[in-house]
């Protein structure tokens, strides 16, 4: 199903002294020259999965002649973000005729194996990380304009001539970040899985950390808000880049629309602008991504700033209740976004989000001194705990529902525990509860997951909270991700909400958090104990 | 079958004066900015063949969204060569996701009817005018760097995103050549068809006159020896750009290989060098190109320096003979072109055009008053008529037959006419009887026909010279040429050489000899008297 969201309605409104603060706060790019580590072909594993066959060393590469459908693989040795140079020639008699190249960069080797020219999924073909290229002259430098992210690059020529074959006399990257790796200590850990996942983790959002914090460098490559929340806590407990999170927060702040309403996500070219997609559940997380970075920074002007604006979310969350105090069911629609995954009921969620987000809110409220609207939001806050029990919990099976169905999932589970709807040890019980019951509408992306992590946390399961890190991005590394991916089930790896895998992004920002849980929670004696 | 030559020992030897002399010569390109006229639509006429089926008016253009799978075709009325940028941008919402287009560029409407992606001729598919784009960002100027030959431009969509369509504010086309069309004037001939015919072959020229004679601006974009020849001596009824001559015979003679040997055609990128590729009768013609230079110009001092070039290219000619004066018969290699068509005997033509550019050869040495010379060479003349008609004159036939299996052939008729081996009143007589008889083997490419003219002028038919010329070069008209085409068999008009006919190029040098014939030949009268 098509997740996309077109207002008939949307008038934006331009803050030009926030989207100057913004601007201002562009971050210069940082470089770093890679080159391939070596030449690869590809073979498959017992489970028909794509893996590497044969290595070659790079200095193998200029003397070897591709001719009309040859082809060579070039491993850069992990995951990076930049702009590729080819420095191109030939074998044999002058060139008489262009060298016409198919150019595919793949994040994962099995990208190598799919014939994209058959894809027709709703997202658009153009993400296909794929260039078709004519080099008239030969030696010639290819500079190729496009960003891309990737590990692997295939070459192969689609036709010389009976003359001549192609060289490629070398290959460089030069990889872009707003941040270095290196500004980041390894996380201490005995347990090798643990510090692999955070690596993985800082690797993730280094290459999501450009211009913004992007999504993800391959696709959508632009801010999204719930990603930035997730981005902004990572990047807290690792590359520390305050700038950053500051310009994000003015660049949404200053591009609001329909008389204040948060945009899903921002474009940057050719200008900043809003997307027009409003996002429940996005929206309203504003205030917590405002909260921390105040309460990281201190930043006492960005939060009178910004407050109005995080403040402006609840009220039009509030706006949606019904007389009876819930939000009405939108599951068909892209309109709260909770996880990807076929048929969940976010009716349920949405309430628990909303009441979620008037704690961060009151917060804000508090270090403002607005004792108005903590008064207010705090009558509210009760309001919706308790008309979230009246309509969402089944005493019966001691789990909430959602819907008009009464679909019972994990998503709803998660979000009502971190709403605190209930006391903690009754939390505690909800969430043992549910993983004892495992419902079948399952958490797919690693968003989700995250928030199920923090609940877990927020009952006082740290031990599970690290197992399930170990069991979910740990087999993610497993499966030999450089980076984290947008969408992992364990259940089901070729899950992809946009009708092929391919299309996933497999550098994805709200996946790289197990390095915010396992440097913010768990210190050097936690991750080694659990190695024993 | 492939036709290319590839030399084990190939050993340039560069003329640095001479290279620098052509350096010197190098025409600054003229730039004319073209709109596209209308949008097209195709259709097929009765026939079978792409035609146009609706034409919108230009100003249509901006306003049509183009989605998924949309195409637009835009007609620039005639055949140019030179950069096009687009003008591009979006409606719906803001772009989401990179627009990905498919460019074709085509000569000829067929030519966008046909799917490429299967060619498997001998051939590189690199000569396709085809580009596969991404737009990052929307509106934006794309500016091809690549320079094409073309009158038709289809822009097809291969997806935006469900959120937003392309659109093209406006194309333009820099088309570029040595020459303006404004400097020659129309042919004055009251039969339409002559002047559409010189108007063609004039276009044609243009076109090919960039830093060189091209022999094609779509393919091979390089200049060739056998080409040239045609087009200076078009150039000199038309643009007479003498400087563009001169540069491309010191280019072919700076650039010599193995003790002197002269290559079938020269790159000018990265730098100007030879192909290995000898062809003896291109090679043997040098002298004829630098004859009629000399003539046109009275430029004493190329004719000194290059006059050695010619002569050796005679010397390496005879080299070849045998002890019984004819040369061996190469005809399954690419060594004397004569024509394309499968299946013809090149032998008896070899020798035929030896002794034609002897006689260029006597002429320039008469000049240069080089009288050993000229005392060798008509002794060899006179050596190698007798032998032509010792070996391949087949009294019975009254005909020329060429090889082993004494083919008869229209193409050894011609050369053996133009090598004078009768006297005139007896060429005349062959060149009938030819006609007559009209041998199976036929003549395919605009350059052998060029020659056929030229044999019937040779034999006094001026009448039935223009008659071949309006029926040749004007069913060519009639089918739609807007230049002339490098392969027109009336007989199978999809012939190629190339395993398809969407590889022929359209707009090629050895076409555009009419004019030359028309201004050179007929005056005023002439033209007028035969559209009565």
């Amino acid at each position: 199903m098509p997740a996309i969201c077109i207002l008939d309605k949307f008038e934006v409104e331009k803050n030009e002294r926030f989207l100057k603060i913004a601007e201002d706060l562009t971050p210069p790019l940082l470089e770093e020259m890679i080159a391939p580590e070596s030449l690869i072909t590809l073979g498959h594993n017992i489970k028909g999965e794509a893996c590497i066959d044969s290595r070659k060393p790079l200095d193998t590469l200029p003397g070897l002649m591709l001719k009309k459908d040859d082809s060579v693989i070039l491993d850069f040795g992990t995951h990076h973000v930049g702009y590729v140079t080819l420095d191109l020639s030939f074998l044999g008699s002058h060139p008489d005729a262009p060298a016409y190249l198919y150019l595919r960069f793949a994040q994962r080797l099995d990208e190598l194996t799919v014939d994209m020219s058959n894809y027709e999924g709703w997202l658009s073909k153009g993400w296909i990380q794929e260039e078709y290229v004519h080099v008239d002259v030969l030696p010639s430098t290819l500079a190729l304009p496009r960003r891309y992210a990737f590990r692997y690059l295939e070459i192969r020529v689609i036709d010389t001539s009976l003359k001549y074959g192609l060289t490629v006399r070398s290959a460089s990257l030069r990889a872009v970040s707003a941040v270095k790796m290196d500004q980041v200590a390894p996380l201490q850990s005995f347990d090798p899985l643990l510090a692999s996942i955070d690596q993985v983790s800082c690797r993730t959002l280094h290459d999501c950390m450009q211009l913004v914090f992007e999504d993800g460098p391959k696709r959508d490559r632009r801010m999204w808000l719930g990603d930035l929340r997730l981005q902004a806590r990572a990047n807290y407990e690792t590359f520390r880049n305050m700038d950053l999170v500051k310009r994000c927060l003015y660049l949404f702040g200053g591009l609001t629309f329909n008389d204040g309403m948060l945009a899903g996500c921002i474009f940057l070219e050719p200008e900043a602008e809003p997307d027009d997609t409003y996002l429940f559940d996005y929206a309203l997380l504003y205030g917590s991504i405002l909260l921390d970075y105040y309460e990281q920074t201190n930043d006492r002007a960005a939060l009178e700033d910004l407050y109005p604006i995080a403040l402006r979310q609840i009220d039009i969350g509030l706006s949606y209740l019904t007389e009876d105090h819930v939000i009405p069911d939108h599951s068909g629609d892209f309109w709260c976004f909770v996880d990807w995954g076929d048929g969940l009921n976010t009716q349920a969620a949405s309430l628990a989000i909303l009441i979620y987000a008037i704690r961060y809110a009151l917060r804000l409220a508090d270090h403002i001194g607005d004792n108005a609207t903590i008064r207010r939001l705090q009558e509210m806050q009760e309001v919706l705990k308790e008309s979230a029990i009246r309509h969402f919990w089944d005493e019966e099976q001691k789990l909430f529902v959602s819907g008009a169905e009464k679909q019972v999932s994990w998503a709803t589970q998660v979000w009502m525990i971190l709403a605190r709807v209930f006391p903690q040890d009754k939390c505690h019980e909800l969430i043992l509860h549910t993983i004892d019951v495992e419902p079948r509408i399952r958490m797919v992306s690693p968003y989700m997951v995250h928030h199920y992590i923090d609940a877990l946390l927020r009952c006082g399961e740290e031990e599970r909270a690290l197992q399930e890190i170990r069991r979910y991005w740990g087999e993610m590394v497993q499966d030999g991700a450089d980076t984290f991916w947008e969408l992992y089930n364990p259940y089901n790896k070729n899950e992809s909400p946009y009708g092929s895998v391919a299309l996933n992004s497999f550098c994805h920002a709200w996946s790289c958090t197990p390095s915010y849980f396992l440097r913010k929670f768990f210190g050097r004696k936690k991750t080694e104990h659990n190695n024993s």
